[in-house]
């Protein structure tokens, strides 16, 4: 692939233009856009609003004047817009960790009788640890943790499973999990599902209402590029609203909280999720981020991440000195998220050289390469560039200079 | 009291240089400080760092470069500075709904065969909400909410109880609870003890370590000035480090999240309560906001916020205007912290008519009015304004007016 036809590309690219609409570090390619995305302009403008002039001259005013009480809200069905749920199932609030937790309880105590939370192998750590938590307070016979193999999530679900709770996207492999089919087997069987959506929000077509998910979890500092530790949404299907009950029950959840009633009354539909006051800097930042998809079609970005990895994908198959690289991600384009993942014994040198040369690209531990694919602010002369560089490490074997031996504590 | 004595006092007041370290509106008086506190110089400066070099910038690698990895253990510490504790006991996290979850969920389980969390009636309602809803998850047999007037505290505490939680400060009335005393009692009848700092830390000098207190929480955007809805913090003395568990465990409380590790392990101490990715906006901004702190004494902090209290106090009962208003906080100094409240039937109204001209103080619920003393940015003039301002109120009754009696969403 020529730079002429990697720059036509980009020229051709419909959502070329989006990449304006962030503050991009120059000469750096961010592959890395799956841990933390970029910080689009109107983030920035909304934090120093949001710090300079509602918190610092309307001050307790703010929060009618600027409508923070509406926060949660409002950013869920932003982002309700981008995962096929109709209004009034989505909310902002918390972490990924603490929503988990909320859903995980409520769907034990709708489920009497059935005990087991079954997960992948392999999902991601929080999601495990808070059922490991969880059962540690009911006890096991009220809750849990049963793992399967990808293959054997399907036929572990027998009477009793409580809970189906699965990534969308596998973390490490970047796999798509088909929503729609194991929900439905889930359902067959009475289970309840809880899907993960923190590699796919943003970057993947998502359809909870249409696949007749229960509940979903997902993050904001993603592709939804809502900033460092951005709060994390939740959504829960309205049918389940008049019955599900939430143990962190906290004010804001509260269907008066101003009432300052000593009786807790969840509020009206997915607001009884919500728990203490949200941190309103970070939660309007991740609001102000979501604006950028307001005038796109998610099956665009899907498209275009699409493009992204297959470019990348290609072009390593196509340099003798990338051939050691293992792909561990599916090949088949319809069972994967927006990122590629390779298996090296050396790939936490490979990836510090790579940040060295400013692409930046995570590494998982043992032993994974993992490149992410954001599609609003990546070019196809990006993944070219990145490609050119990472070539030139594999084949000088730059990787074994030990200053990229060194293990920080992040990676 | 002449406007020369009200300077005098300014001049004379030792903390009088902290006013200028904060952004405050022209012609405000704010007594709305223990609801938010307002913008610190230092905490404006260090959003834009954050949202501009920190995450525009330098991205993914400012876990570790900007040790955002840290700000949870870093801004607790702070916090433990001001609350008596020793180093290694707080962190900065979640909300304080959230923590109070995490505690109450430890301390039951550290007290088999004991079932009860004690409380005050008229304790925050979040305190509260969080009892129901553990109580609802685990069943009435595991967790039940005891309450008991201020006075009968002392007398409910009996072999039942698992758990004592109190607000040190009542967020209505202001009272003061005699912590070493309350906690004494009640671990002479076996019952652990939490307390919500949300009304005390930063203006009350606290000894959690020297009271023998077992847990704490509060609040990171009253008198710590850490901005709307800034993170929480959660205290644990080390004596419980090794036993206690929390049922929140996420990943970034696991001994080495990037591990990745399919196990929880919870981390070292009190990091253990840590549990999803931390909101760095919001974190970083109480963390920057905490350094006012840096170059002073808790306890100067409290007497001027004594003097200052004492100051409206005395003012308000000379002028005949204000007889109607009612004091239902504690008049002596040793039994409040720093607020007033004065119960009157158009409460909301007078609040409304206060804002209007200028001066924020709050309304709660049912019919009281309530005016807090933040004493590093109140000086003694803005105190003899208010008074001034609530007293032309009165005595025109200009709460009268039908545009004072329009109720917003929040007051």
């Amino acid at each position: 692939m020529t730079n002429n036809q990697l720059a036509l590309m980009d020229q051709n690219d419909p959502l070329a233009k989006k990449v304006a609409a962030f503050q991009l570090p120059v000469d750096l390619v961010y592959l890395d856009g799956n841990s933390l995305g970029c910080l689009p302009l109107a983030a920035k403008q909304r934090a120093r609003e949001v710090v300079e002039q509602q918190w610092g001259q309307d001050l307790i005013k703010s929060w009618n004047l600027h409508q923070w009480i509406d926060l949660p809200v409002s950013a869920g069905e932003k982002i309700g817009g981008l995962i096929g749920a109709a209004p009034g199932q989505t909310i902002c609030c918390d972490s990924v960790s603490v929503n988990l937790f909320k859903l995980l309880s409520a769907a034990l105590m709708m489920q009497p009788g059935r005990s087991v939370v079954l997960s992948q192998r392999g999902n991601f750590p929080t999601d495990l640890y808070m059922v490991q938590g969880l059962a540690r307070l009911l006890g096991d016979d009220k809750c849990t943790l049963r793992l399967a193999a990808d293959d054997d999530i399907a036929s572990a679900m027998d009477d009793s499973v409580a809970v189906v709770l699965l990534s969308h996207v596998n973390f490490r492999s970047g796999a798509l999990y088909d929503m729609g089919e194991i929900t439905e087997k889930a359902h067959a069987n009475g289970i309840l599902v809880i899907w993960d959506l923190a590699h796919s929000a943003g970057v993947v077509p998502v359809q909870l209402d249409e696949c007749d998910v229960d509940f979903a979890v997902g993050c904001g500092y993603k592709y939804l590029n809502g900033g460092p530790g951005a709060p994390a949404f939740l959504y829960a299907a309205s049918r389940h609203h008049a019955s599900v009950q939430q143990p962190l029950s906290g004010w804001m959840g509260h269907q008066a909280p101003f009432d300052f009633d000593n009786e807790y009354h969840a509020g009206a539909g997915v607001t009884g999720f919500l728990s203490g006051t949200p941190p309103v800097v970070s939660l309007s930042i991740l609001d102000a981020a979501l604006d950028i998809f307001a005038d796109i079609n998610i099956v665009d970005v899907r498209k275009k991440s699409l493009a992204l990895a297959d470019l990348f994908l290609q072009m390593v198959e196509q340099v003798p000195e990338l051939c050691k690289l293992t792909l561990i991600s599916p090949r088949e384009e319809s069972r994967r998220g927006s990122q590629l993942a390779y298996r090296h014994p050396q790939a936490f040198a490979i990836c510090q050289a790579l940040i060295a040369q400013g692409v930046i690209a995570d590494f998982r531990a043992p032993d994974i390469l993992r490149v992410g694919f954001s599609p609003l602010f990546l070019r196809f002369t990006d993944i070219g560039h990145s490609v050119q560089v990472l070539s030139a490490i594999m084949r000088d074997e730059r990787w074994r200079d030990p200053v990229y031996a060194v293990r920080h504590k992040v990676t």
